[in-house]
């Protein structure tokens, strides 16, 4: 090899070399740089080897939801729905549910489907009209009853208007004196059992009035005791206002006196089908014999306070205790029978029973992330007339979400997870449509619903939103009424009124309660343990009133809507934009929005409830809350330490967030116990079920509950107590199954 | 700027250029190649967006796995789990627990605990034993039946041999004639009648021979008509050869004549702890009264053949039929009572039940990507003395796979899903140690299960590999046995073997049994509908017995097992591969290898056999197929769409494959029915059941069987075929509800 010169040349080999060199280097730190930008420009497209399991939901997407919803689709909705009466199993039934169908396709949804139910419903006799008289004593009629709101504007008239009836009522004659039993409690009975014990039921025709229990364990309570029939009324008390100028629909929201509530009468613990239990009412299965169901045996009837007047003031006997003295100007008598021996109350009822079809939309709109995992939102559509408070308010307020969801579907977006939305048929004769539902799908349904969202009603008052939720929804909740201006002063949210009206004292926060049943949110809470929620903007508990006036007569209408409740509809629009920001947050969050810490708090206050109750009486017979207190440790230290371990997961794994949020669904479904509660098998839910005395009202730990109840009373004291011991076990060993379910999935 | 001389130099500026230049056309190639490597490493390393929830597994690990398995390794586990008898509830149970324990935690497992449960056992009372005796008419015993093996080897005494008895036997006092009742079986009972109607069952004392039936079941019989006792022996029709030349143990495998097999009694729906139905016997569960639960209230006591001989050849009465007579070389009669009708029988029987603790040992591996998701595999370790088969080989067998995992574990591999291996206790006492488990984290298991692989024996014969399984397991099954040598010809697999000796006649496959009852897999399978399956190499059914002869002896020891069952141990090595080989299949594949359209072929095989069985009859009562023959099609369809589906999966979206696999889990689990089967509501599988009449044998659609079962026979005719109406409606349903979960997302 050879040098060439130095003097500030160098060699053409040298130059080569010098050239491969300095390029090698290049390349070298070109590779390098390449290879960096290459990886990060890669991590950032796919999240750290997760793609779009791993991204998080686009602010942006709640604002435009929110904004797009307005009052004037919600009154078009409303308007739509209530132009006839659309009672389940009617062709009004199947109308809206295409209407709502033929909506949902429109407003873009990926599908929806009609999914039909053959199930036993209940209707009065067009031909025989439902007879409630006084006789003389020669059996000819002194007075009968009207079994039809007066027309009070000519506007809410119409030729498919319902008659009064109870649904389920039996088709029976009935003849005997009346009784007046206040709401036909069980704490009623004993009351009249104290004051007045020489009354025998036995035979008697029982007047109670409407409110504080659902009216089918009124039924059952005065059937239990021998009466032959009964007579429900809405009293002034309960539906009226305090205010002696108050005015009457047409001219406010209060009820005439003509009006009276429909409703049914079916008590179960598996709601739904009576003839079905368990499974759904499809062609194939077999219907148990109807005299197998638990449909009343007695006749019943509603009516209206006018009418009621006329029975209860020539009531004879004693003077009903203060407490039963009610609203109408009359001392309240308890009877047995008139002050004129000679006149007796009949009822001629011609309700009958009868298979039909009843409808359900289900709406689909697929999610781009998790397909198979589903957050429902669910409505009826059934009503008793015009049902423009229930349920038409919370459809308007459906169709207005649905609308909402479509033109962000429309625009390109498309939520993480799929969103269900059902229009259920026959709610009102025992949640027909979204049991039978949840019956037939009970296995993808099971495996696969994040929550359910109810409303049922959107708006009965103006005062505050109210929810009812499973506690793992109560965060979920605060935070979409939190993003809501409240239509009552725009510079609060819906969450500060609530929180001022309706504040937990427990807690610095709005109150939530506990789901009773009266609602679709039923089957999925008790059957399946899908967490469900239920929000309404309701009036304030002040009026004392035991439901909105009109509820459930033929003065529900658009007209009352829109002149008295809601005027506006700007209540509407803030139940429905906190229902679809709910939704949405649900469907979108990488981590389910669930809070189980709420879990144990509630948790600990129903036990500190029965301890309050029962602590003293239970260490009399050796048994403790010892094992409960512990499982309670385990659930706590379990659902504190998830949710830290849930704050501190960097979220780039998709299989771990997948498997996390498995554990959140299963937090609910560790409270289903298969066995379900003691002799309410369809009610399998161990810390919350409907009242077993009451089916509008929740039981927190119902088995124990109903063991203790009346204990002292029972011949079986060692039966009795044994019971409680062992649902004081199943109480512990469920608590502490729910932890385990929470903790780490080393086993 | 100037230039410099250009006869072969260049300028110090002209280099600075020239080498910019160069160094910047080498970066921007080197940035390129490097954003290729970059993006392409990253790519390989994470699949497209996925990361390793997308890896396919490393066929090498199949390889390591089986070949680190090794004969002398089992030989060595063998013969320190049978070094002493471990019967459930004593101090060799939990030291077993602990060994198994120790071991896990040595060969590297991530944890292994201990679980134990507080339940009700039995024993023989060591102060005094059970007594079967031939009395003379003043009740001077004449005959004392031996309870204990005779010693034919030194080595196989123990201080602490169980003695002969039935776990759950009443402690009763029995005496009366004695009636021979063949196998003790309903349809024995029947010929009973027909051939011998004058003979009443009512206060007499049975004697049946051991085989074709449950124990518990052949005295569930016999308490159900009158019987005051029962003594069952293993004749050596049912448990010797033909073959008159043929030798005892020590000298051959058969049963010597004071053999006896040991077993439970507990016959119910719930298995697991008699006290604690449904609910796991931990310190905080309410028991149930001894007096409510199923066990039997006669004695009850088994013996071995030359005790049975003695009595059995004194026996009158009738000569038995021809398909009752025995292997023992007399006239088999029916009685009752004996020729000499001044000799009786007496049992005086003290077998106790007591409450103690019995230990599950529970290991774990970590799944790397998805922790959530387990594989079990299982045995029990309780024996009635040494257990050399049952359950020993098994345990032998896991303790090798759990090694050969250790080993891969220590070289760093980790499975894509957990690994759980369980080590039961009290399994012989009626499943015991897995129901309670099952019961205690019933909501993690359900959950999160794949499948449950259960060995009891590991060999108890070298003819052929019997499966027992659900259908979605039959594929896994035979991959697995495909890939495993033959021990009685290398040239074969254990699949190619198991095909010659055992085929299944309606395909061209390995015959594979429905699961019954009998071993641990029953609380997974009917219970929260977990698939499972049951591998062991075992005997060629032409040698017609009831089982491998030494079954729940003395003789069921190391020496049996080494010298005349497995010699050299090759049999345990091919069974143990194929077990490690499903369990290593089934937590490593992307995709869980389960095929639902073996499920169709065996639903349509159980559905033909249905009709066979019952069509006619059910036609004349208006009761027909089409709606399971339409459930059918439905599932047919969604099998095989699904699978279609799956094969065309580009697997690189975790959250897709997630999807599908949870699809695949819940197949099983849509036969599952919490109302549970009638009158059995802990057996919640609508397909498959432990037969109602023989706890061993597996029963399809038991509910419609059980209701067609002797169905003339019911007085109540009108609801008898209400019941198979409703349980034709519950399969149609159930199938229909299993085909909802293979098909696509959409609701």
């Amino acid at each position: 090899m050879s040098y060439g010169r130095v003097d500030g040349s160098v060699s053409k080999t040298r130059v080569c070399i010098f050239a491969i060199v300095l390029m090698s280097i290049g390349i070298c730190i070109g590779i390098l740089l390449g290879y960096l930008i290459g990886y990060s420009v890669h991590s950032e497209s796919t999240n750290e080897s997760c793609g779009a399991a791993c991204n998080e939901p686009d602010d942006d997407i709640s604002k435009r939801l929110m904004s797009s919803m307005n009052t004037a689709n919600i009154r078009h909705y409303l308007s739509v729905l209530t132009e006839n009466p659309h009672l389940a199993g009617t062709s009004a039934d199947k109308y809206t549910a295409e209407y709502i169908q033929s909506t949902w396709l429109e407003q873009g949804f990926d599908s929806a489907d009609i999914h039909s139910y053959d199930v036993l419903l209940s209707y009065p006799d067009e031909d025989n009209p439902n007879l409630v008289q006084i006789l003389n004593d020669d059996d000819t009629v002194n007075y009968t009853c009207s079994d039809m709101e007066e027309s009070l504007r000519p506007e809410d008239e119409h030729p498919e208007m319902v008659k009064q009836f109870n649904a389920y009522s039996a088709a029976k004659m009935a003849k005997g004196d009346l009784v007046y039993v206040n709401y036909a409690r069980v704490s009623d009975f004993d009351t009249l059992e104290s004051v007045a014990p020489h009354v025998n039921l036995t035979g008697k025709i029982l007047i109670a009035r409407y409110g504080r229990l659902f009216r089918g364990n009124k039924v059952l309570n005065a059937q239990n005791r021998g009466a032959i029939g009964m007579i429900l009324y809405s009293d002034p008390a309960d539906y009226g206002s305090n205010d002696d100028n108050a005015k009457e629909y047409p001219d406010d929201w209060w009820l005439p006196g003509t009006g009276a509530q429909r409703g049914n009468l079916h008590v179960s613990d598996y709601k739904g089908d009576v003839l079905t239990p368990g499974y759904p009412a499809n062609s194939y299965m077999v219907r148990i014999d109807e005299e197998d169901s638990p449909l009343p045996d007695i006749p019943v009837q509603p009516i209206g306070y006018d009418d009621a007047l006329i029975f209860l003031r020539e009531l004879g006997g004693d003077i009903a205790p203060e407490s039963w003295q009610g609203g109408l100007n009359i001392s309240y008598r308890i009877g047995p029978g008139f002050t004129n021996p000679n006149r007796s109350v009949q009822m001629d009822i011609h309700t009958s029973r009868e298979r039909r079809l009843t409808y359900n939309t289900i709406g689909f709109i697929r999610g781009q992330v998790e397909p198979d995992r589903y957050v429902i939102v669910g409505n009826h559509h059934d009503a008793w007339i015009y049902g423009s408070v229930d349920p038409s308010s919370g459809t308007a307020s459906m169709l207005e979400i649905s609308n909402a969801f479509g033109l962000l579907l429309k625009d390109g977006w498309r939520p993480r997870r799929s969103i269900i939305f059902c229009s259920w048929g026959a709610e009102e004769y025992g949640l027909i449509g979204s049991t039978e539902w949840v019956e037939e799908f009970v296995k993808n349904l099971g495996a696969r619903s994040i929550a359910y969202l109810n409303v049922d009603q959107s708006v009965n008052g103006d005062w505050y939103m109210r929810a009812k939720a499973s506690p793992l929804l109560f965060q979920a909740i605060f935070s979409a009424a939190k993003k809501v201006d409240d239509p009552s002063d725009p510079s609060k949210s819906v969450y500060d009124v609530w929180l001022e009206r309706n504040p937990d004292f427990l807690n610095p926060v709005p109150y939530v309660s506990n789901l009773g049943s009266g609602s679709d949110f039923a089957p999925f809470m008790y059957r399946i343990g899908v967490p469900g929620a239920d929000i309404r903007y309701t009036y304030s508990r002040s009026l004392g009133i035991s439901s909105y006036p009109a509820y459930h007569s033929a003065y529900e209408t658009l007209y009352l809507m829109e002149t008295y409740i809601d005027p506006g509809f700007k209540y509407h629009l803030a139940v429905s934009r906190v229902w679809a920001e709910l939704t949405r947050d649900i469907a979108e969050a990488i981590i389910i929005p669930f809070n189980c810490n709420d879990y144990t708090s509630r948790l600990v206050e129903s036990i500190d409830k029965l301890k309050k109750d029962y602590e003293t009486d239970m260490a009399q017979h050796g048994i403790t809350f010892s094992d409960i207190d512990s499982a309670m440790i385990n659930f706590t230290n379990a659902a504190r330490d998830l949710h830290v371990r849930i704050d501190g997961m960097i979220k780039n794994d998709a299989m771990a967030i997948r498997a996390v949020n498995d554990q959140l669904m299963n937090v609910e479904r560790a409270f289903i116990d298969p066995l379900g509660l003691p002799d309410r098998k369809f009610l399998r839910h161990i810390v919350f079920a409907p009242s077993s005395t009451n089916s509008y009202s929740s039981a927190t730990f119902p088995g124990i509950v109903d063991a203790m109840f009346k204990i002292d009373e029972d011949s079986d004291q060692d039966g009795r107590w044994k019971v409680v011991e062992e649902q004081m076990s199943v109480a512990a060993f469920t608590i502490q199954s729910a932890s385990t379910t929470m903790a780490d999935y080393q086993m």
